[in-house]
């Protein structure tokens, strides 16, 4: 079964879990031979017969279970974790090793994803003092592996919730041009049309070991690696399959920060996207949160910066891995690009290279990237994760089918929506499509005529580009004219927005 | 003495205290013939000699004391609204007559201003279900005057926080122009360079009594008063000095439509102005206040629309009162005014006119803006308040103190701080100084060339001009360049912003 697939499960028959005494969620402890397992209990009444036992795949693996096998089966109790999650319930607090206890069996597999979900909903209604959270970090970075590195590391987290947001491409090889160790690790995208590890592999393989990351930063000071594949901080891939969709996140603090401890990270720099249409609608939200990170860095030995940056578009041109890659390439080859993305670079790598030591770091990161000393940098380090270092902006490939989208209206651009944006790219098949996505050709503040080409939709199906458009049409996404438009919303209105989880 | 002077206060000597067993806060109960008074206890080493005592001015009144009479006193009970309001400390519901009681106690003076703090404390704490905010907006509005109609009332109400938002000024005479009846009663600014009172008074008198906004609305359908003269659920006003130094609101509900069922309102329109600089920061903030807003006017029998309008910059060109009038007066008498002013009240006042079955309501509301209907209403209303008809816009008077600031860069104006425009207008005067404020030559989306000027500050007097001078260079007020900056904030920083109370 797919659901819960990795879990230790057992499916007993009905009569046979009522002679055992146990209910669904109990534990048994198996024994085959010299073997031993505890598994979690699910009951079936006609699935399996009297006498038989359905076993996970993790149980067939840990006892080498056969069709046939004849195992012993007995009532266990439940892990010791259980008493801890339901204390954080009653909302009192948890100490260190309640919390490893904790996370130990989560990462074990050794609660379902039910007890999962209550401990997350305890977190999000009981809350953690800020001693619970950096234990919770450290133990969570401690159940996974951790990178030790013989120079100081660098390292660059962004809250999300903006499109086309390609900063990482560009800073990581302007932090290791300028002689910073900066072993990037990012995700893929979970909502979003692109993650940057779905926008670096348009121009590199990402999927690197633990051994294949080391010796691309030992060569460059720098690489652009997908973090999925070297089981940092494992708890919290877990976590995330549990919040989405319970839409909650009381584990952003923690989630990231295990990270970067698992990562090794000394000097951090948060970039906390800031406005309408991102995750942070206000610049207090913004100076709470960093507030919040700040703190919690000076108790695992990282030290914090934050910028709260403009949000209320897209950054750059692009939206979706392929059309974002060959923006940041182009950008970072040439020296050239959008004013707003090399400015949030600049600020940016200005502020982890200000924290290196460095004097002027902002004019000498603008220049380490206008001069072209980055890209470079990023050749080196393609070439060392196994790419093509001599590629080329337009060897990257975008969607063959292709929408252009012009305005009924002349005037100027005064907002974007970044949720249109997304949900069109998306719908044309971003990020599992990588040529899919959007060119932004206006922006905000930008003159419009009536007529002329706003935005063009990229795809590589031709079924997809007609949802797209589709979608372009039941959306909201610039608004254009001679003036702002007085009226935001009427209320009451039907609609009620869905709230989305933080991307780390 | 001027601190907590209406309330029932005596003073006792430390020893006539302690022989009466009372402690500050507790309450005795004093006879003087055949009138009876009861107050709350403060004790003075020195300043009452024994047995004396001293009679705050309400008490004197009530017992008709003077200086040589003689008392008698006794220990009082407390008031059974302080068991209430320990009830709602403890986080339990409060009912109708619970409330009541509270509401009459605050009312008649009879509670402490530590225990009206307790009360609001206990309301931010543990909150209130909507039955709760029902009964006590009920419970507010019967403790006060109440407007009878023979019409049904139409009214607007402004969630505040946008400077320069003349609304009222041109909504009130189109709607009543469009035939409803709209008794519009106004506050003056508490913490703002101008409120709708504080304006209008600018053009003709605001301080009516009940009678007297009869006697207007009857003949002309609409009027344009201030509401603290009228006594309009007068816990409000009690409750708004409480939470001032307190910084919190939790009454924000129960306050705006306490005073819409006093004042006999049918039909609601709320203005939530949105976005960065104003109190309600996201649409989704908007949405969800706006939900509060309608679900208590169902049970209070009041039809509410709100409308979240964009509030990222002020409305028009003016700030200040007597400038604000100005704009406001000369928009009414020509038809022709600042975009965003007409494009907002055009919105309500069509909302508005809609709720009363009009079809093609905002169509009508802009045509009787824009052919001048409205203006012409609004001559009769000035003249029926007992002023000039045929004022014009020069007739009031603005400072006679100017300083033009113009702009340092070339381009185009990204963002305007209204907390600092809002900053400087009040250095320079506003509201006392009626003349006093900003003019704003330029607004968002505005070219701007270097040396051109960007706004004028107005004052009464040279020496407020300096300080207005002053508070403009300590602030960024707008962001005028080529593109939007990237970087809102850098954190860890030092300062951390104030909240502010929301005025209503």
């Amino acid at each position: 079964m797919e659901f819960e697939a990795r879990k230790a499960i057992v499916i007993l028959n009905k009569d046979d879990a009522a002679e055992l005494d146990v209910k669904p969620l109990d534990r048994v402890e198996l024994v085959l031979g010299k073997r031993k397992d505890t598994a979690i209990v699910n009951i079936a009444e006609k699935l399996i017969k009297e006498g038989e036992i359905g076993l996970y795949e993790s149980v067939v693996h840990e006892l080498k279970a056969k069709e046939g096998s004849r195992l012993k089966i007995a009532r266990a109790p439940h892990p010791a974790s259980i008493e801890f999650i339901r204390k954080k319930l009653e909302g009192r607090m948890l100490d260190k090793a309640e919390l490893d206890a904790i996370i130990g069996d989560v990462v074990g597999d050794r609660l379902s994803d039910i007890e999962i979900s209550s401990f997350l909903t305890a977190l999000h209604e009981k809350g953690m003092v800020m001693d619970e959270v950096a234990a919770l970090s450290r133990s969570m970075a401690e159940n996974g592996k951790r990178m030790k590195w013989k120079k100081v590391v660098f390292d660059k987290h962004s809250i999300g919730g903006v499109p086309g947001d390609k900063t990482s491409i560009l800073l990581v090889p302007t932090i290791a041009a300028a002689g910073f160790t900066i072993p990037k690790t990012s995700s893929r995208a979970i909502t979003s049309p692109a993650g940057t590890a779905d926008r670096f592999e348009c121009i590199a393989p990402v999927d690197l070991s633990w051994e294949e990351i080391k010796k691309v930063v030992n060569k460059t000071k720098g690489c652009l690696a997908w973090g999925g594949a070297v089981d940092l901080a494992p708890a919290d891939d877990i976590f995330i399959k549990v919040e989405y969709p319970l839409s909650i996140d009381p584990m952003l603090l923690p989630s990231v920060m295990s990270k970067k401890v698992a990562v090794g990270a000394k000097h951090l720099v948060i970039d906390i996207p800031t406005g309408r249409g991102t995750k942070i609608k206000s610049i207090s939200s913004a100076s709470d949160l960093a507030g919040q990170f700040i703190e919690l860095g000076s108790r695992l030995g990282i030290d914090v910066r934050c910028l709260s940056t403009f949000g209320e578009q897209p950054l750059g041109h692009t939206i979706g891995p392929a059309l974002e890659a060959r923006e940041a390439l182009h950008t970072a080859l040439t020296g050239k690009g959008p004013t707003d993305y090399i400015d949030k670079v600049t600020a940016l790598a200005g502020t982890l290279m200000g924290m290196g030591g460095m004097k002027n770091a902002e004019a000498k990161a603008r220049h380490i990237i206008t001069s072209g000393k980055a890209g470079r940098k990023l050749k080196q380090i393609i070439a060392a994760q196994g790419g093509d270092p001599d590629i080329k902006p337009k060897d990257i490939e975008v969607g063959g089918e292709c929408c252009k989208v012009s305005s009924n209206f002349s005037g100027r651009v005064w907002w974007i929506s970044n949720k249109a944006l997304v949900h069109i790219a998306k719908s044309a098949g971003a990020p599992k499509d990588k040529g899919a996505g959007i060119f932004l050709n206006k922006k905000i503040g930008d003159r419009v005529r009536k007529g002329e080409t706003i935005f063009e939709i990229f795809s590589d199906k031709p079924y997809k580009l007609k949802a797209a458009v589709k979608a372009a049409e039941g959306h909201e996404i610039m608004g254009i004219g001679r003036h702002y438009n007085m009226v935001l919303k009427r209320m009451p209105e039907e609609k009620h927005e869905k709230t989305f989880i933080l991307e780390r």
